[in-house]
């Protein structure tokens, strides 16, 4: 059904490239701190097959033909084997981080770190 | 052995995300145009593991535990069987691409085309 479906490409995160958050404990962030403060974490995941621009659809013709070498080029999904390096199609990645997290280590050191979340996502 | 192997690393396109060139005929690009032309493309490629941030750290952690839904994250090369949508490292990618391309087709119609190569690559 059409519902079950959207529902379950929703859950795979296979929708366009946008912002997604998770909570976490500072702890399971896994940088090295011990702190059991709640913080958000807001990553990007998602498709931008739509936004390709001639350089993506030359790069990816010459792979296919087999003009450049295997292990130069990669596609975005199926990476299945490839030794990758020029990418062609456009990454969804953060084009914005939020500012700099602080929290309270279970040490009781006061902590301050940058580039933790991303704020803003793009096909870039 | 090490230098081999090193060799091998070089020849396979490893090193840090660069601007890389070649020269085609605009037929050969498989945009659809025909024209014996040749024209110079230039590529990304390269690593970005040196320009990742906590951001990565921590996508990278929480998919390694497991923590993140395993469709919802890839890492940048071995993605054999990921379905990937979170990328935990920078991709090598055009920052910049070079003016519109010029060039007269085998039909005598001069074409002018924007978005064919790269100008500039960064880990973004």
């Amino acid at each position: 059904d059409r519902q079950g479906r959207r529902t379950k490409r929703a859950r795979e995160g296979r929708g366009p490239c946008s912002l997604h958050e998770k909570y976490w404990t500072v702890s399971e962030l896994g940088l090295g701190y011990e702190s059991d403060e709640t913080v958000v974490f807001r990553y990007c995941s998602g498709k931008c097959v739509a936004r390709r621009r001639n350089y993506d659809i030359i790069l990816e013709h010459l792979h296919r033909g087999g003009q450049l070498d295997e292990s130069s080029t990669c596609r975005e999904r199926k990476g299945r084997g490839k030794k990758n390096k020029a990418r062609y199609s456009p990454c969804c990645r953060p084009t914005r981080y939020e500012k700099d997290i602080s929290f309270l280590g279970n040490n009781n050191i006061f902590y301050t770190i940058p580039d933790v979340s991303a704020k803003e996502c793009g096909c870039v």
